[in-house]
């Protein structure tokens, strides 16, 4: 696919997150992205990924939810200001808060499709609405309350 | 310690979880204790745990939430029926929804403190309140909404 991931846009200093990171070579490195109004991200979850035999942990899947959930937050900060991912500066936000509702054991083996969108915006605060889907069946619901990154913090960040 | 975590107590097949199944070589491994009516778990992510430089990746305190949640519920109901950990049949639960609240960033590089108590056991459904403590601060709180494990499912997996 030509196209970018959002985590692709993220500068070298904020690439290493464990969910999302692609510079994090222990991690998941997930990629997100847009599907019209809403953000996708697949992902196969590994075998040792498991919670009981034949499924997905939580904790993976709260994971999922939580780096789709801040990238498309990203995502749709640039789209509202009619920004290409590439200009600067940078807009990143972190999980002020995830929700995580189990609606079905999630199987293991196959690949996972991550589904977000934009609930609300407002000022520095994105709600993302998200959802798993497995085998063409939702089995997770979720939401992540995604925060801008101060200009402060970036700023110490980067330099 | 000679005391046993909670999760040295799980039967074998239902100790492959990513998050606190000891026979899980790839996972976490996570062990929780009682300390008076609340539980504990002590874990120290490692670097590659990263979200932004300095600090804990919000998917893998979501797992920990998640997992000490479960361990807990199942201590719970072990006590709540003046029931040895050891003994038949095994009580275990699953997460039916999270909620994890990020107070402040979770400095990387210390040892956490997972604390959790009961805060409402109704039938087969307990729910967990639990909290992250760094360094003496509260950094995370969360919830975990557990449901005990179906004994038929539990047959299934067993058998």
């Amino acid at each position: 696919m030509a196209e970018k991931a959002f985590q692709e846009y993220y500068p070298d200093v904020l690439a290493h997150c464990y969910g999302c990171g692609r510079l994090n070579e222990h991690g998941h490195q997930i990629k997100s992205y847009w599907a019209g109004e809403e953000s996708v991200c697949r992902f196969t979850p590994a075998p040792h990924h498991i919670a009981v035999p034949g499924y997905v942990y939580g904790g993976m899947l709260a994971s999922l939810i939580d780096c789709h959930g801040t990238g498309t937050a990203a995502a749709a900060a640039y789209r509202a200001e009619g920004r290409d991912m590439a200009s600067q500066p940078p807009l990143r936000f972190l999980t002020a808060s995830l929700r995580v509702e189990y609606v079905k054991p999630t199987p293991l083996g196959v690949t996972l499709e991550i589904r977000g969108k934009v609930k609300e915006a407002k000022g520095r605060k994105v709600v993302i609405e998200e959802w798993i889907v497995a085998n063409g069946v939702v089995t997770v619901r979720g939401e992540v309350v995604a925060v801008q990154v101060p200009e402060q913090m970036l700023d110490d960040l980067v330099t």
